[in-house]
């Protein structure tokens, strides 16, 4: 067998889903529940159905297009990603593991296959976790590793909560019935672009995952005093900015000396009230993420993390709240899916490596049901979360053949 | 004579004026040429209207309100301030300036006053920064330190220039119309609040105003790289918002060991993009606060701050801009005026003591003009720019009989 693969159609589905952004091209602006992941869904929803599959969808928006299998005793196979984007972010990041599946299922169709097994195509909802604060909000709530009633009070940066968001993208029900029962899925295989240099630097068509690095996520608030910025004597600042700037600056210093080779430590959100030129700042909020593919190093950064923001506000005579957003353990991929990708990449006569992932995935939340692995394509100088995230055409093409024969050699 | 000072009247101007906020209660927040903001300006109009005063408004919506005097050869006496309040303000700062003087002509009519000399009540627009970057354009422009058309091409942060929220306030005409000749004012005499701890600490009712510190201001802008907050390793990053917290820090260290014992810095805007917990930040703007009463130390501390940018800059491979916003040198009152405020406080038989205003004010700017001081009066713990900003009804009363006072004596 060999897929059948129109990389025309699939470059121009991608092209046309990136137009459901708030930001014009080729910047993606797409946050879960917005008009725009709205928009997108519909569109997905219509090209699931010419593809002839059954849709679902649950309580939190989680999409299911299932290819039925002729053997109703067999767990279905699953692949799937997700299509939230951040601010300013590109095309491909999750999109290609939506929009891949769709063509490797019409692909796999148009040479006349049947699975055994069902194939479903999972739309997670909200990978990103830009509107709650909170990644994988979909996944976590498959796998239980979500508590349902505190996932519907999550709220956005107005106080609406994801109750109120999902009720009005109109997906209603008990966030309780999206969790599934262990053994749902007899295998998950994501297809994702890699969002880091290796793949492409070494000429490498296809990653294997083994693993995927533990992230963790804390919200560290700090609060001092305001005042006039002309009248505030710097003996009696109370500054909670500048305690935030010295905050920002141990992560990257415990990451970098504590961590592993893989460890990375980010203040991606720092935000400053009251934010006018002429005041001091009277409070601060970081959002920092910490991810490393060694559990135990992360852990040791995140403990030292928490002391070094206790000295600096007792020093600075700030107030401090730590919250950990998440705070997860690494996955491994199953053996026997990594070999399943490597055999198929060789039946494509494509190069493939066995590699780790330092981005973290829905695949994180999917090893707690079934046993997973992904499949990861170059992207140009690694790139990913900007407009200028690139996939060659012939790249997407690999991983969608290598995707369509490794769900033929699963579903079969 | 003694000015018929109408407390309760005044007060409940002030809290009336309050209302037209943003935010409620007692936060106020009203940004220049908002529907608040022009609100506030027709409920002025009415008071002024109510004490007879003669009312004309120049092109960037500076409001003088006149009680005409006896004698036309004599130059007019100024008085005022500013009612445009920075995110969660207080009802004060500003306010006391231009409700207080209305209070004091009423009082000054009520026992018969005639003024030789007319009295003007400017209402001046856009003394905070928070909509166009740059404070005191009223006054600026009144005093011929901004150039119109620069002023007209100033731009909120979402590109809507000053040229077009005035029009859209009802404010036309050319902007070069708003300067005023050189010795269109015998005096200017401005009331405000502390906005710092002294007079309350030690139990004084009035400050005379002898000097304003030199303000600067300067916008630090840092361009790195952006990227996935899991997949771009440390010693590859080019984070901008950690070359922004060194700045800010900086801004501390220099004004610290490089200032007069007056002098500050505030880092109050510290803005990145994109803003989100699993990116690595791409651009950071800072907006620095500068003041000292010692012009040459500012300077210095200035000069220093730009070479720790680039140092900065170029250790983390960012690029920079520095763009200045503004840099005042400071302004001396007029002993002539001083002595006339210590006069009058005198006569109402309060306390008063010269001293140095940290804060700057239209003031500054007046002083271009015209001999220029200013009255202030205490406010509780020295607090500004906060809700909870406060002066004693007693203590608003003092301060608006000693401007009335010093008023009629330079006025008879």
């Amino acid at each position: 067998m060999k897929p059948a693969i129109d990389l025309p159609r699939l470059l121009a589905e991608i092209d046309a889903l990136a137009l459901h952004s708030e930001t014009p091209p080729p910047a993606v602006t797409r946050l879960v529940f917005s008009p725009e992941d709205r928009a997108a869904r519909a569109t997905l929803n219509n090209l699931f159905d010419q593809a002839g599959l059954v849709v679902r969808t649950d309580a939190v928006g989680n999409t299911f297009a299932r290819w039925p299998g002729t053997d109703p005793n067999r767990p279905a196979v699953a692949t799937g990603s997700h299509i939230d984007a951040i601010p300013n972010a590109g095309k491909f990041d999750g999109v290609v593991g939506v929009l891949g599946p769709i063509e490797a299922i019409r692909a796999l169709q148009a040479i006349g296959f049947q699975p055994a097994a069902s194939i479903d195509i999972i739309l997670f909802t909200s990978e990103e976790p830009t509107r709650f604060g909170l990644g994988c909000l979909g996944s976590r709530l498959l796998s239980g590793r979500l508590d349902p009633a505190r996932a519907d009070a999550l709220a956005d940066r107005n106080g609406k909560t994801l109750a109120a968001w999902r009720t009005e993208a109109g997906f209603s029900g008990d966030l309780a019935s999206v969790r599934l029962p262990q053994g749902a899925y007899g295998a998950f295989v994501e297809l994702h672009i890699e969002q880091g240099p290796l793949l492409e630097r070494d000429g490498i068509a296809i990653g294997a995952v083994e693993k995927i690095a533990a992230p963790a996520a804390l919200r560290v608030r700090l609060e001092g005093e305001g005042g006039h910025a002309g009248a505030v004597l710097m003996p009696d600042r109370r500054d909670a900015s500048l305690g935030a700037a010295e905050v920002a600056l141990a992560v990257e210093r415990l990451v970098t000396s504590l961590g592993s080779p893989d460890g990375v430590g980010t203040s991606g959100v720092f935000t400053i009230r009251p934010g006018a030129i002429n005041s001091v700042p009277f409070e601060a909020v970081l959002e920092i993420d910490l991810r490393d593919t060694d559990h135990a190093a992360r852990q040791a950064v995140e403990e030292a993390l928490r002391r070094e923001v206790e000295a600096i506000a007792t020093r600075r005579k700030l107030r401090f709240s730590i919250e950990t957003i998440n705070s997860d353990p690494p996955a491994l991929a199953d053996p026997g899916l990594v070999s399943a990708i490597e055999a198929s990449a060789a039946e494509e006569g494509v190069s493939c490596r066995r590699m780790i992932s330092r981005a973290y995935h829905d695949s994180l939340f999917m090893a707690l049901l079934a046993p997973i692995t992904m499949i990861f394509i170059p992207c140009r100088n690694g790139y990913s979360h900007r407009p200028d995230e690139h996939t060659a055409p012939e790249a997407l093409r690999d991983g969608v053949a290598v995707l369509a024969r490794t769900l033929a050699r699963l579903a079969s």
